[in-house]
């Protein structure tokens, strides 16, 4: 699972079929088939993480699976070993599967050619986080079905954004409209060409839109601060709140990757409100990752 | 969880004699009901702990639950996230307790108060350790039974000590007499509202003691160091050591809350004599925290 | 399990036997007895490591143990307790074996000393780590059998490796005959005491050699680096290339205790050869470590 790019509709749709269908069996977790048993995860994480590495931690705990998790600070990595020798440590070991985070785009795949273990992108880079972006549509599917010429306007750093990235691929299979907004420094140029429109003018952007799929501002990632918007100002031009949602569809929904930076990419009322599903988001992060890991190393019935 | 300073004598009890219970079955593991299965665990470290979160893991591994550690300097609460937005967020992620350990006093009541999940304060700030004093005070009754009129001592830093508040909360309800002594500088002002005998003579403090607890030194907490004693100026005046516990009653029980400084708040004779029941107060902290987690968690049978 | 400096040729195949019927049943994990049920193991690392502290962690897994990790930036260490004070609250807590690695020579033998618990050395200093010579040892055994008589060059940084001291101790039981090779500034006066042969020039060393085991370069851990050779220096005089394999016995066999540094201590072919097992060791330290957990603290069938 390195990316949305090369899955086709079919693909992206029976993963999420899947994480449906475990999602069911949350009110009652010991139905769930614990098809992970003696099944050994790791998670390999250059860059630190909470959320994404306790998703992939209690996903596969409901699987019944074990866990391990290596963090780069105490990691093999500062001893000089090249990735590919770490994975092939880890293949040998026995684990069925290691989930990667990476500084650089490109660091999975080169895991990937280089092991029979399955491997997971869980971020490399400004390339793709494609869990990310299946919970994401997912969770737009449930909210509204079929997202053929559904409107996606992804706000915020997009050069820097794998999450965008990976939601682009995805919702372009899918068949939805994606438009992209946000400082014109932040915008890669040609992104065109991937079939997106451009918006500068958030209001204009979501005026018609159907979701809107808010960007942390990550401003521990972006080399050169002095082309950044302050956190005020950032919010003034592409903030998410009230006073814009009135504007738009009142059916509007409000994603976001999280961890969220109130009063600057969302305010305080529309993080607390009724039209964000960032909660729900996290919840089918959960059925997403139950159902990649089933589908790649889950024992058939 | 969050303190002992709003719960009963009754509820303290029902607490330590579930606690008692669990205790009795350490010598035949396998026969601990499984109360915590398909029930998974967070704990969530804003400040460094071994030992009560290696406690809480093995009290939660008893019980067939699953453990997931989140520490500071690897969380999200880094990139800007708050408190509430972090526990809403495990919530839905179906963690059924937190244990959240913070620097700021009443952050784990903040957490309660935005959450459906239980949660277990272990250590917030000045405020309360509740869980280390249930196990003092479960230590206490093991060897001395009923504490009503029994006299236990507080020795050490009085005011920047949580454990010493959940103490006094916690044997006050019982009916317990208890004092502080330690460093004038380090004694609240207006403590003895709250029932509690300040002393400035250590001896004159033991002279009729039942139990001293002995509270560590944190060198690393406090703002102005200038205003403290020295090691060695520290143990003259407030440490625990054989001269003193000869002028004690005989029968006078150590306790400390771990990790101890020997030669500083503790002299090693002490520290590996009879008097002190420091491995015991180990022992009942699991037996505590299982109690507290079946309590709050627990399949009900 | 503290060094193999006090075990007999029994003791070591004894071991090594039971992991070799370990990694028999590898294929289908489900088989393997769970003799671990019910007991926890606790790894303390005081220095950092990924691949021994995983591979304990997947190896009590597979016998059905739990694990728990303490690693010293998060440890009580910090706040001043003594090793001694640490493993006795760890036994009281109801761990079953505690692995430790430290960076002072015999603090694994102290903490024995001082607990019931059973003990694993992980690596202490520049003294002994006796799980990765007994997995040295299986590899070499499950290639060519009996090792009475066969020629082993220990090359690299013999002073300050604990893993080329743990490798003489086993190998000198079993009857092999050890020829150590590196820079003489890292060869320790008086070596040869302990029936290992000194040999500077590596070509020689090898010519009748029939394994060789290639020791990391640990530039992080001399005290005084300008006596040390430049990487590319050091590849020059003691790296093992195709050059040297050319000159040496066709079935002249590489070990490596990785992290590997390649181009330094190995080429990068010879890293990717077919005369290289260093991935079989991996495996057979998985092995080698339940076989120790299993008779240290396994249910006794």
């Amino acid at each position: 699972m390195l990316g949305l790019k090369d899955l086709s509709a079919k693909q992206i749709n029976l993963i999420i079929q899947e994480a449906f269908t475990y999602k069911k069996q949350f009110s009652a977790l010991g139905r769930i088939k614990k098809s992970l048993l003696d099944k050994t995860l790791l998670t390999l994480f250059y860059e630190p993480s909470t959320r994404t590495m306790t998703s992939f931690n209690v996903a596969a705990g409901r699987l019944g699976g074990r866990t391990h998790n290596v963090s780069v600070s105490a990691s093999s990595v500062q001893k000089g070993e090249t990735l590919i020798d770490t994975v092939r440590n880890l293949e040998v070991m026995g684990f069925s599967a290691v989930v990667i985070r990476h500084s650089h785009g490109g660091a999975p795949q080169l895991a990937a050619e280089n092991t029979a273990m399955s491997v997971i992108n869980a971020g490399d880079g400004f390339n793709e986080h494609p869990t990310q972006a299946l919970l994401d549509i997912m969770t737009m599917q449930q909210f509204k079905g079929d997202l053929q010429n559904k409107k996606v306007v992804i706000v915020g750093d997009i050069a820097h954004s794998r999450v965008a990235r990976s939601n682009i691929w995805g919702l372009n299979t899918l068949g939805a409209q994606v438009a992209v907004c946000g400082p014109a420094t932040l915008i890669p140029k040609g992104i065109e060409d991937f079939g997106v429109t451009v918006e500068h003018d958030l209001g204009r952007a979501l005026a018609d839109a159907d979701f809107v799929n808010v960007l942390r501002m990550q401003y521990e990632r972006q080399a050169n601060q002095n082309f950044i918007p302050s956190k005020r100002e950032y919010h003034r031009l592409f903030g998410i709140n009230e006073k814009r949602l009135a504007k738009a569809k009142p059916d509007l929904l409000v994603l976001h990757p999280g961890p969220i930076n109130r009063s600057v990419e969302i305010s305080t009322p529309v993080a607390d409100g009724k039209q964000n599903v960032i909660l729900e988001q996290v919840v089918n992060g959960l059925a997403i990752r139950m159902a990649v890991l089933n589908l790649l190393i889950g024992e058939k019935a």
